[in-house]
């Protein structure tokens, strides 16, 4: 494998409602210090795969109205290598307007896809993983996924189901995907958690350009026209102009829906990693140090008293003052204050649009 | 009685720790729209005497780090009448200082003293009592204090213990006083309301300024000289630089210390105009208008989800949302937020002192 083929996607699109109101419209969880740690989600995972491709080779694909954050967030990357959506069509138009761009740049570059709100906790592991899947598929056209490997009937990721009958010949810790499974309700989430071969969709793809490219070709030729129709004005001036022309006549639609459920050669990687989409307060919650109280709290100047099970998010010069809460999130920003009943926060989104 | 003769004097220097934060040292309860009407509770306080003596004859006491807040709270108020207080000297300083002033102006002037924080529902029976009281005092060297009739008992409160057995001739609602009670624990306190002579200690005081002048004489001589030698420099451009020179020298003394418990003529008026020192959060819980889950929401963006019997204290601006609270505190400013059982809300001080 050659390592300067290697390209990194990180899709920083999201509006992270669910975390309202600690991430806004205007400032989505991907660009905030979830975890209190000096860095936004988004520095992290830019971090996180340090060694596996070179610097110049990272992309971030985002809405035009966050290119001030991501340039401000990661003063590394070129302005050229940040691609603005002017509108929201989910992640398949996503990942092929960056596929065709990649393409014309490199036609044998080798990508690997990640959403950029995401934590991972092993990281040596997951460099690992991610390499290990990236040389199988400088040398095939197979699709490969992450799977997590599923700890806790969770009904808030989708999941893989793979056959384990027997691995790839040229990587034994890959399998062929037997079926993608939408989020589950609990009932089927706990059946999936008892059998061995189920496994969270992590979301996370590496693919070759040719792999990705052909197969939207196949499975999503109205996308695949746009960009190729778009061929001969990237990294040009014009570029922007015809993107905000073009892309959004591209259907909304998922990778997932768009490819995953409907190709054949699709792969996924068994891991553990220790990985959350941090798709919730609980999921913040469990993976966020807690203190002696199993309360989670996110700002410089938090006190809590008899409170137990709480996260607490600040914002940094917020003094708070939290007496008597159990199982709650406290939730402020400089405008709007939250506090709900961590096992309601499903309706946040409904609150947030209130 | 000649009305030109009435002056009332506001005392508006409190800090108001215990509604922390929404009262803070830089900007206390008196000066905060605490009611959610559009008036801080010292305008309200201004508003509540209309008509009881000319405009020119309102003093307000206050601390020097309050004058700008005062000023531009109440611009009907000349400067002269705003007297700023080097630092804080609790009660009896701040009324001699006042006193001597306006014995200077109008050896006849007949006084009210009053709080800046305190709220009044029935002013029409406020003004006929206080009307009344000054008719009292104008003939008579009586030191007359308002007793609310107690209906709970109240342990946040002081009690006056009169003497029912005989009113004034000149006035028969007007009668001796017994003792001044400290605030008593909730037995004493259960005590004092079974029984007909116990008054809640309003702080607000009704006498003519040789009657206080010479109280202050008898029973405060280190105070009164203090006064006493400054009398030159009232109403000339050395008055400020005199006062901060000599008033740090004054004890530290309530008037209630200094003088109701040790004097001799000491009335008390028996009243009941809906009366609060909004002295405690569960007290403008108790004072203000409630939705029909007994929440108080004050500040213009409140939303509650399943919440009942909560105080939710806001700037203007704040978008909150709160879900599933019983019996809470949410108190918050520009940098500090509290979450707080209204039963804890005694140790609110000391969340502030942290």
């Amino acid at each position: 494998m050659n390592i300067d083929n290697n390209h990194l996607v990180i899709m920083a699109g999201g509006v992270g409602s669910r975390f309202w109101p600690m991430s806004t419209q205007e400032m989505p969880k991907q660009f905030i210090d979830v975890l209190g740690c000096g860095k936004s989600l988004l520095q992290l995972t830019v971090d996180r795969f340090q060694g596996v491709c070179p610097a110049e080779n990272i992309w971030i694909v985002t809405s035009a109205r966050y290119a001030d954050i991501v340039k401000k967030q990661l003063p590394q990357i070129s302005a050229e290598r940040i691609l603005l959506e002017p509108c929201r069509r989910n992640t398949a138009p996503c990942i092929a307007y960056v596929s065709w761009k990649i393409k014309k740049l490199n036609p044998k570059a080798n990508i690997i896809v990640a959403p950029s709100d995401h934590i991972v906790l092993d990281i040596p592991e997951f460099i690992r993983v991610v390499t290990s899947s990236l040389k199988f598929t400088a040398n095939s056209d197979a699709i490969v996924t992450l799977g997590m490997k599923a700890t806790r009937p969770e009904t808030g990721y989708g999941y893989i189901e793979a056959d384990l009958s027997m691995s790839c010949p040229s990587n034994q810790e890959i399998y062929r995907v037997d079926a993608f499974k939408e989020k589950p309700d609990l009932e089927t989430a706990s059946r999936y958690v008892q059998r061995k071969n189920y496994y969270w969709n992590s979301g996370i793809f590496i693919w070759n350009v040719s792999t990705i490219v052909n197969a939207l070709r196949v499975y999503q030729p109205g996308i695949a026209e746009v960009f190729e129709r778009m061929t001969p004005y990237y990294f040009t001036e014009k570029e922007q102009e015809k993107v905000d022309e073009l892309f959004p006549t591209c259907e909304n639609i998922s990778i997932d829906y768009a490819i995953m459920e409907k190709a054949e050669e699709i792969y996924v990687f068994p891991a553990y990693f220790g990985w959350s989409d941090l798709g919730t307060w609980g999921s913040l919650h469990e993976n966020s140090q807690k203190d002696s109280h199993n309360n989670v709290c996110i700002g410089n100047h938090i006190k809590l008293h008899e409170s137990r099970n709480c996260v607490i998010h600040t914002t940094q010069e917020k003094k708070v003052i939290i007496q008597g809460l159990d199982g709650y999130i406290v939730a402020e920003n400089n405008d709007t204050l939250l506090v709900c009943r961590l096992t309601e926060e499903q309706r946040i989104k409904d609150f947030a649009d209130e």
